[in-house]
C-alpha cells in the first residue's frame, strides 16, 4: 500500500485477518501504519526509486491516498506492477475536472460546474457565477483534501479572484455552483477486477468546515428509491471507471430530494469507517478482497443503526495524556469502540474515530449525540461548552430530559 | 507479550485500534504474531535473557500461554515487572493440581480427583478408580494443551499405569472421575487489577479428540440461573485467584445441570474467538484494557447467535492452496468471517477459525451446520464425506429439506 496512514493501519489490521501480509510505503517510521506493520519500506510516494521499491514482489500495489502523480504511475504499471485501482480509474480521483468531464460524459447528476484551464478561463467565471445565483464552490482541480484546495466564494469577483490563485500556483480550477443542500450522503461500494460490485446501505456524513465530523449509518429517513439510486450510480461508476478497491461517492442530498455527486475516492474512505463495526465485512478487508481478486464479503449492517464520530485535535493541547483521557471514556461509554491512529495531535488533525451501535430500541438522536461526545472528550478531555454531564448521570442524558407531556 | 501464536497475532490487532503497541517474545520469526507486528524479540520463553529482553521498557507483561516456568516469573517479578496475570494466580492455569487444591480450598464445584504426586501416591488409584465408577480421566499436572497431557483411563489399571507414566516424565498426575456430561460450557470473563470484573455470555464449546471445534454463543437452552451462576463462578475465581486479563472457566454441564470447572485458562482463549465479530468488545481487545487497567468494555453480543468454527489442518495435504480455498470460500459464504493465523499446515493444527452471525430468524442448526462446512473446506478444500454440496444450493441447505408436514 502506497502511504502509511490511519488508513493503511486499518487496512493491516484487515490483512491480519485474511492471512495476507501489508507492505506501506511510509515517509517515516512513526507514520500511523509504519508503526504496527514489520513490512515498511521508507520513502516518498513521489520517488519512483522508492515506489519501485515498495511494488517488488508484491501480488497487488494499492493506495491510502490519491497523490501518486500519473507518471509515476504510468511507469510502474509500464513495468507490470499491478496497480489497483489502475491509473486510468484514480485519476478521476486525482483530478476533479477530469472527474468532472467523465461524469458529464456519463450523463451522471451533479452540480453544474465551470473549468477554468487557464487564465483565459477566467473571463468566463462572472458569467457562470451568476448563472448559478451568485455564490459559488471554486476548488483546485489537484492536491486538495479535508477541505484543503476547497473555496466558498460568495460573489463573482471573489470566485475569479480564488481561481486565478489556484493558476498562479499551477493548478487549474473549478468552479462549481453552491447547492442549495438537504444534507450530505455518501454512496460506498467496491468492485473486483472479475467485476463483481458490492455496495454498503448509504450513509449521511456530517461535515464541519470541510470535515467529515460524523457518519450516520445508514443515513435516517432516505427513501428506499433515494438509496437505490444511489447505490446504482457507484457502482455504475465503479465499473466505468474500471475501478478496483473501494469507491467513495460523496453525494449532496438536494432541497428537492435530487441526488448529485460532489467528490470520488477510490480508497477506504472516512465515511466507510462505521462498517469496522457495524457491517458484516469492513471497508477494509473489502479493499483487500477487490484488489486482490477475492470475492467480496457481505456488506449487511450487523446493528440498525451505528454513528461514526471523527476524533479531531484540539486547538487547545488538552490538559490530560490521550491515555487518560482513553481511561475515562471507557469508564463512562463501555460501549464505545474506540480506533486511534497513533498519531501526534495538532488542531484539526484526525487522530482516530469511535463507533457506537444501536438496536432497534434505540434513539438515534442520542446514539448521534453520545458520539459526538465520545469524540469530543476524547480530543479535549472535557465535555462541550454548556454540556451538563451530571444532568442526567450518563451522555447522551440531554436527550432525556424532555418536559414530561401532559 | 510473552508468545507469539495466534492468540498474540489477534491481540495485536486488537492493540492497533487501541494506539498500544504490542512486542511479541518469539521463537520463530515465523511465528503467527512475529509476521504481523514490528516490534519482536526473539528467544524463548524459558530464558531468562530472553524474557528480560521481552520486559525491558514495558507497561506489562503478558501471555499467549502458560508455559512460563515458575521461578523464571518469580525472578521478573523480583526485578520490578509488571505481570498480568501475577505469578501467584498463572500457577494455578499452569498446574491442574494446584488448581484443583485451590478450588477445592474455595468450595467451587468440580468433578472428583486424585492427586498423584509421587509413586506411593499410586497406591490410592485403584481404590479411587473403583469409588468413582472405574472409568476416569488421567492428567498430567502441567504442560498439557489441546488434549495433550490428558488421557482417558477405563479400568483402575490403566489409569494407574497412565499416572506412573506422567511420574516417570518427573510430572506429578491427577486422576479424575468421568463425569456422565450432557455438554461442555465455558465462562469468559476479566478482571483489571482495579478489580473490574466483566462476563461475557456463556457459551458451549464442542470437543473432538481433545479439541475445540465449534463454539455456540450464547450457549443454547441454557437456563438464566445456570448462566448467572457459571458467570458468578467465573468472576468469583477471577477475584478469588486474582487474575490480571481475561479468564476462561471451562465447564461440564452434568446430566442433571450441575457445572463443574474442568480447566483454568488466563488468557484469551478460544472458547473467545467468537467475541471478535459477535460481542461489543472482542476477547482481545478486553485482555489490553484490563492488563493495562483501563475500564473493561461492554460484553454484550451484538447479534443474538454467534457461531465459531476452527479450522484444524488436514490429515492429508489438501488438492488446492489455502488462498485458492479461501476464494472458493468467500464465494460460496460472503457472511464467513475469516481469521487465519499465518501458520504452515500440520494435520490437527489450528490454521484459523470462521465466525458465523445469526439474527433472530436464523435457524440454529443450519448457522451451525454452515460454520462447520465453512471451516471444512478451508482445511480440506472438500465438502466433507457424504454432504451433497447441490443439494440446495448453498451450504446449510440439508437443515432446510425436512419432509414436508402433512
Amino acid at each position: 500500500m502506497i502511504g502509511a496512514g490511519q488508513l493503511a493501519r486499518m487496512t493491516h489490521q484487515a490483512a491480519i485477518a485474511l492471512g495476507q501480509s501489508l507492505r506501506v510505503l511510509a515517509v517515516d517510521r512513526d507514520d500511523p501504519a509504519a508503526q504496527v506493520t514489520p513490512d515498511v519500506v521508507l520513502g516518498s510516494h513521489t520517488d519512483p526509486a522508492a515506489l519501485r521499491r515498495a511494488a517488488a514482489g508484491a501480488t497487488v500495489v494499492t493506495f491510502d491516498h490519491e497523490h501518486v502523480p500519473g507518471d509515476l504511475l504510468a511507469e510502474l504499471a509500464a513495468g507490470g506492477v499491478n496497480l489497483a485501482p489502475p491509473p486510468q480509474a484514480l485519476r478521476h480521483a486525482q483530478d476533479k475536472l477530469v472527474m468532472r468531464r467523465r461524469l458529464a460524459d456519463l450523463g451522471a447528476p451533479m452540480p453544474r460546474y465551470l473549468a477554468v484551464d487557464d487564465r483565459a478561463g477566467l473571463d468566463a467565471v462572472a458569467g457562470f457565477a451568476e448563472r448559478v445565483g451568485g455564490a459559488t464552490v471554486v476548488k483546485a482541480a489537484r492536491g486538495g483534501y479535508d477541505g484543503r484546495g476547497v473555496a466558498m466564494a460568495d460573489d463573482p469577483a471573489a470566485a475569479r479572484d480564488l481561481a486565478a490563485g489556484y493558476l498562479d500556483g499551477g493548478i487549474p480550477a473549478l468552479i462549481e455552483e453552491r447547492v442549495a443542500m438537504r444534507r450530505e450522503l455518501a454512496a460506498l461500494v467496491a468492485r473486483s477486477p472479475f467485476g463483481q460490485g458490492a455496495a454498503w446501505p448509504v450513509v449521511e456524513t456530517v461535515q464541519r468546515d470541510g470535515i467529515c465530523v460524523q457518519v450516520i449509518a445508514p443515513a435516517p429517513d432516505l427513501r428506499d428509491e433515494q438509496a437505490q439510486q444511489a447505490q446504482q450510480l457507484a457502482l455504475r461508476l465503479a465499473t466505468e471507471l474500471e475501478v478496483v478497491g473501494v469507491l467513495a461517492v460523496e453525494l449532496f442530498e438536494t432541497a428537492d430530494g435530487a441526488l448529485l455527486v460532489n467528490e470520488l475516492a477510490m480508497r477506504p474512505h472516512n465515511s466507510g469507517h462505521w462498517t469496522m463495526d457495524g457491517a458484516a465485512t469492513s471497508q477494509f478487508e473489502q479493499h483487500l478482497r477487490a484488489v486482490l481478486d477475492y470475492p467480496l464479503g457481505d456488506t449487511d449492517p450487523v446493528v440498525p443503526l451505528t454513528v461514526m464520530a471523527n476524533v479531531l485535535g484540539a486547538d487547545q493541547p488538552p490538559a490530560m495524556t490521550l491515555d487518560e483521557r482513553v481511561h475515562h471514556l471507557f469508564a463512562r461509554m463501555p460501549d464505545a469502540r474506540v480506533h486511534l491512529y497513533g498519531k501526534s495531535e495538532r488542531p484539526g488533525r484526525k487522530i482516530g474515530h469511535v463507533n457506537l451501535l444501536g438496536d432497534d430500541r434505540v434513539d438515534s438522536a442520542m446514539l448521534r449525540e453520545r458520539a459526538t461526545l465520545a469524540a469530543h472528550w476524547l480530543a479535549h478531555g472535557q465535555w462541550p461548552d454548556g454540556w451538563d454531564a451530571h444532568a442526567g448521570g450518563r451522555p447522551g442524558s440531554r436527550s432525556e430530559e424532555k418536559e414530561p407531556q401532559p
